[in-house]
Formats: structure tokens, C-alpha cells, sequence
């Protein structure tokens, strides 16, 4: 008897390379792992234990003059499931170590600063793990979509956007993009689930429907962003959605050999032990 | 068979009133519930989903145009289990609705600008429960036991954080105040633990050593701030914390009954639902 367990590194099965293709990657699939929904989601609560103690290493590092953070960078379509892998993965860690920011439409001012100029307000202080629920790629996605600006200006924001990206790296910044890709199919029937429930009528915009009816001209533009924004410092992770316990798991793996990555060790103390101890007891 | 629950409103029992004596709250009880640690523990896990569900409701709120927020304010002695509380309690709650932030030492800029602007920067955005892990307190707790300014100036501080907070409610902010109070021999034994153990090396501070020496001056600077600063609008709660149990499940029961005051409803539709779904399902 076998434990259900990877049988293959989900950072080499889910990363993107020069050669994926979008639509070749089976959003019912679940790459790399051998067990089912029961097993999936026991396999990242078993994680919680070691994620914790991860994330506090990295806490700790901060505290103490320590420059390593990590972003994880989250993209997909509406009803992708984002929110849910916020909830169940990044919920699984202290939420004094997390910064979570969701980037909807620009305000006034931040069209006015640059796509850039929030994003940078964004980035978490070091020893955190900063949330992106989508992200500066809004700027290669909606935007060329909606064709909100010429193409030669959204063209000239891969190169910068990789520029960026490597400078947080070189900074210290551990980054992990996961795009979550889910079926037509599936968004009918998450939509429509929003559109049954009084309780989920928040999380509907019409203007979902307006996306949904550019599916085509999304898998364009996300197949071009990954091509061009996948880099050694920054890669790409095109994570299978249409099962949430996958893409939950997947995202909570990744995430856990990042930081086992950073080899994260305790830092020493910066007193003495043992006078402090005799001073604490007054000996 | 009863349940272990509480046999009195933990609001009621733990508010700070004038008449409440600090030397008169033992850290070691556990007002108002007449259970142990694993019935503290299992109650406080039973109101996960509905804590989680208030949560979502304020997000929704705040996503609909809504402006309530809650803000509670963690104060204690060092190691008094402040962030515990906030891994144990907030931790329960989808970290996209959460803004963690800790006060330490001011920076020159934040000393420069007066003490309210970093706490100002730092409130939680409308839907949001945000959470302070010491905060302006420190002001009069700190600034006074260590003479850092003249009491004329500390003593001023009392109203203006009257001011303020009374700006905050009215503004639709719900506030919760607690302060975690431990015996000094609790400290003496969790001090010990981040001596003895390396991994907690990083949580022990020399300083903490000072302000366990000035505790007669800490309890009457305390005292003075809850008799001045305990009002309608914000509300003290002083929280028996040596039982590290007893505080969570406290502080979650306060936050819990906190949300279900806000009468919380989810977000009517600004759509034609039926017309949505003929639209999605293309009818």
C-alpha cells in the first residue's frame, strides 16, 4: 500500500517552457499526481506543519535584518479559483507573515503613476509572503484585450516586467507566478453557481461575461505573456484548475519547496544566552 | 451532559469598567467559562465556520461600496501572547480579509510625523478586519515608563486617542480593544522557554528584560490608560492570559460576537440576475 504522492516534481511537470502549448495542457488534469480529491487534500493539510514552520524561519530572517521575501503571483480567469487557493493554501501560515493585495481596475491616480507605481507599494517587507491576486500582467492581459492601449506600448511592458522582476529577485525576493487554468465548461458552471446563490452575487460582475466571450483572445494573450515572462528568476507555473483540490495542492507544494529552497535557518542570537539567563533570574 | 460554555458574556465579564482593579484580575482564571483547555480549545475551533462566514460577509461589504471595518488592538506585556492570538484567532479567517501590523520602535520618519500617522497608514480599508499588535497605546504605555517624553505630552495623548477612535467608530469602524495580561511568574517561565530554546532566540529582545523590571510602573500605566481610554465607542477588555487557551478562545468569542453586531447581510445583486444568466447560457 502506497501512499498517493507525486510522481513527479510538480516544479518541473507545471513549469512553463519555450515548448507548452496552452491549449494542450488539460484543465481536469492533475499533473504529477498519482491520488484523488480525498488524498489531495490530505496530502496539503500534511503540509501545514512544515509550511508554518517555513514561513516563521522567514518571519524570523526578516525580524533580524534579514532582505528574503517571497511573491506569489496569482493569474487566471474569472472564477479561476484565485481566492480559494489564497483561503486554503496561504491560510494555512500565520497571517501576521502574509501581505495579501488583490489588484482590480486602476484608480485615477495609479494610471497616472505608472502600472508599476502600485505594484512596488505592494511588495511585501522582507521576511513576508506577499499575495498577488492578479498583478502587473493585468497591463499584457485586459489591457491588450481591451486594447486599453497601443500595442507598441503594452509590447514594451514584457521587457520591463522581466527587468522588474529580476531586480526584486537580485533584491532578495523568492518569485513564484502560477497561472490557474480552468475550461469554458467549467466557468459556465462556476458562474452560474455565482448567478443561483443570493450569497455569491458580489462575486459576479457582468463584466465577466464580456471576458468570457474574449476566451480566444485570452489564450493569446496568456500564452504570449507566458512565453515572454517565463525567466530563470521569475518562472511561470501553469497550474490545472477545473479540480480546486489540485490546483490547491499544487499551489501549496510550490510554494513549500520555494521556501525549503531558501534554506531558512534560525537566526542566531545576537546577546549572550547565558547572561541574559542569569540576569532573567536574577542569579 | 452539559456542554463546557460560557456561563457569562465574556463582553460583559472582561470589559473594563471604573470600578475594575488591575491587581484584581487574576492571569490565571478564566472568566466566565467552565471549561478546560481542550473544551477551550474544541469551542474555539467550533466557531471557525461562522467566524470565516461574518468575515466574508464584511469582504463582501466592503467590495459592495461598504465602509465598516474592525480593528482590534492587541496590548500586553512582552510574551503575553499577543501573537498567538493573532495565529490562532485571525489565522481561523481567509487572510485576503486581513491586515496584520506590528508597532515596534518608531522609525525617525514616523517619530517626525507624530504617533497617529503610522496608525493611520495603517487601518484596515473598508470590509477588512484589521489587526495591531501593540499600536498608539504604546504611547502612553512605553513613552511614559521610560520617560521618552514629558508627561505633560503623554498625558495629552489620552484624549486625543479618545478623539480619534471615537472618529474611527463614527467613520464605521468596530473596535476592539484587549489587553493580555500575564503574572509576572508566567513571564519569568516564557522567557525562560526563548532561552532555552534556539529557535526562539529571534523573539527574545535584552530590552524585554528592562520592562520586566518596571512592572509595578507598566501595571500603573496601564491602569491609567484603561481607566482613560475605555469608552462606548472602544471599549477595553482585559483578557487573563497566562492560560494561553483561555486568551484565544476569549479574543475569538469578543471578535465573533463583534461581527454578529454588525448585522452583516450579504450584497444585493446591482444586476439583473435572470438577465445574466440568459446571457451566460447564451438564451
Amino acid at each position: 500500500m502506497t501512499a498517493p504522492r507525486w510522481t513527479a516534481d510538480p516544479a518541473e511537470a507545471l513549469r512553463w517552457t519555450p515548448v507548452t502549448r496552452l491549449d494542450a495542457v488539460d484543465p481536469r488534469s492533475t499533473p504529477g499526481f498519482d491520488g484523488g480529491k480525498g488524498d489531495g487534500r490530505e496530502l496539503l493539510g500534511d503540509h501545514r506543519d512544515e509550511l508554518s514552520d517555513l514561513q516563521e524561519r522567514l518571519f524570523a530572517h526578516g525580524r533580524t535584518g534579514g532582505d528574503r521575501t517571497v511573491l506569489l503571483v496569482l493569474q487566471g480567469m474569472d472564477t479561476a479559483g484565485k481566492g480559494g487557493v489564497v483561503r486554503h493554501v496561504v491560510g494555512m501560515v500565520d497571517p501576521q507573515g502574509v501581505r495579501c493585495r488583490g489588484f482590480g481596475r486602476p484608480t485615477a491616480e495609479e494610471r497616472a503613476r505608472g502600472y508599476l507605481w502600485r505594484i512596488r507599494r505592494a511588495l511585501p517587507e522582507p521576511g513576508l509572503i506577499g499575495v498577488f491576486d492578479r498583478s502587473h500582467y493585468e497591463q499584457v492581459l485586459v489591457v491588450r484585450v481591451d486594447d486599453l492601449e497601443p500595442e507598441a506600448t503594452w509590447r514594451a511592458h514584457y521587457d520591463e516586467i522581466n527587468e522588474f522582476e529580476a531586480g526584486l529577485a537580485a533584491g532578495g525576493t523568492a518569485i513564484v507566478k502560477v497561472m490557474l487554468t480552468i475550461s469554458p465548461d467549467e466557468q459556465l458552471e462556476r458562474l452560474t453557481s455565482r448567478l443561483d446563490r443570493p450569497d455569491k452575487h458580489w462575486k459576479f460582475d457582468p463584466a465577466d461575461l464580456r471576458a468570457r466571450a474574449q476566451w480566444a483572445q485570452y489564450e493569446a494573450a496568456y500564452t504570449e505573456m507566458l512565453d515572454r515572462t517565463s525567466t530563470t528568476a521569475a518562472p511561470w507555473y501553469v497550474v490545472p484548475a477545473d479540480r480546486k483540490w489540485y490546483a490547491r495542492l499544487a499551489v501549496g507544494q510550490l510554494l513549500l519547496q520555494t521556501l525549503r529552497g531558501m534554506d531558512l535557518t534560525w537566526p542566531p542570537a545576537d546577546f549572550d544566552v547565558a547572561e541574559q539567563r542569569r540576569l532573567l533570574t536574577g542569579g
